[in-house]
């Protein structure tokens, strides 16, 4: 059934799929602190990748994105942002190791000119989630999906890594123009919380009091007239998000300046 | 000759091109508080469209939007900024009234799967430039190509009329968080000079203390001991960029906030 699926992709994929276009998803985790990127094992092979796959001949590209991302780690409902189109010509050449390993998964020879060996631009989409809230699944061609610290990446296949610097400089630009947070914290949570994920994205420490300043006079979050016990003589006023504020934000955009 | 051209490119571009891939340059043009979108006239049509063609096969995409800049308008040494990816399957869908252009153009039928006719995802770029400095020229697919200001933008093919939009999106938010103005204004320049361009890039209007204390508070520009007469008892002094810290603030980012 497996190399039924195997075989379909690389011997008829080219009749599916817009040859020389493909989409990669980076992937990142937030979670107390962290900041992971989901990436793939390949099958029998010490060879790590982004989710990415090939967008179908009538298929628009957004929603060839979230489809990808579904089909290849079990991943849905994440909200998908377009950050840069990959176009290097050597970008995407496989290595002969690279091609031993698609004939020995396909259990046949690739020929020259394979749609698969052809020049490959890629367009990149990330998306941050929760890493404790969602549970990535391998597909048939791979045996891993897992979660990895953005400082301590593998290397990974084709342009791989620089997709993911790139992701990282794009979020790290749009979170001081649109707001975060929303689905990445509980619904109430501390200004020590917030403030953490934003100093775990941006990858700087940020100024405590300007930053919940900033937060409360834009009224993307507000205060709650309840505490959080976590110790004694430590119980920190709860936020919440104003869903309102926040989704006008998201769409009108804001400067943080952070 | 120009026969020739177009019909080597009509009936041999698949075997120089990538297939189902394309490049679309949105080039701005500022001048003295007018701020303009260059756009090519097709031959024997009253249509309008961006300068925009395919990737060679072995090609880098910033090389390939290089020139096909220059092959469309004449145009060279633009500083040429990726922006989005358009990817709507039906974007670059050609109608009935295209499809009789390009044989008009051709002086042959188009048979049904051309190449030209495919699904074509685009790369879009922008560029800045000071209109009254360059001297755009259409190319053997055009008769004309002119400036149109970015509030008058006639109806275009495809989806460029969206293309241009996103594009001044995109410099929007850029002029947030990176230095404009190099090549743009006089090497010398007032302040209400610098104020005017970005208030016409912005497209509202922006406080002239604030704005002025910003650029100088981060080094940007300099004040110069040297004034403009502009006549009786008006002569503003004169300020120029501080190309080092312009420079550095291209390649860190800054975030103005405007």
């Amino acid at each position: 059934m497996i190399q039924d699926d195997i075989s379909e992709f690389v011997q008829h994929g080219d009749k599916h799929f817009l040859h020389h276009l493909s989409i990669d998803c980076v992937i990142f985790g937030y979670h107390e602190r962290q900041l992971k990127v989901l990436l793939l094992k390949w099958k029998n092979a010490d060879k790590w990748s982004l989710p990415g796959g090939f967008i179908k001949l009538d298929e628009p590209l957004e929603e060839a994105a979230s489809r990808i991302l579904t089909e290849r780690t079990g991943l849905s409902q994440l909200f998908l942002q377009q950050f840069h189109t990959f176009g290097e010509p050597k970008r995407s050449e496989r290595t002969e190791e690279d091609i031993a390993h698609l004939e020995s998964v396909w259990r046949k020879k690739v020929p020259e000119n394979h749609w698969l060996l052809k020049r490959t631009v890629s367009v990149g989409y990330y998306a941050v989630t929760e890493y404790s809230q969602v549970n990535p699944q391998p597909d048939y061609l791979s045996e891993e999906c897992t979660w990895h610290d953005v400082d301590n990446i593998p290397k990974l296949v084709f342009d791989h890594n620089l997709i993911i610097s790139e992701a990282l400089k794009a979020l790290r630009i749009q979170i001081n123009l649109q707001p975060i947070g929303y689905n990445l914290l509980s619904k109430k949570f501390t200004l020590p919380e917030i403030h953490d994920l934003y100093e775990t994205i941006i990858g700087k420490a940020l100024d405590r009091r300007n930053f919940s300043k900033k937060l409360l006079s834009l009224g993307i979050i507000k205060k709650l007239d309840e505490q959080k016990s976590i110790g004694a003589h430590r119980s920190p006023y709860l936020y919440k998000f104003d869903k309102r504020k926040y989704d006008k934000a998201l769409k009108e955009g804001i400067v943080l300046a952070f």
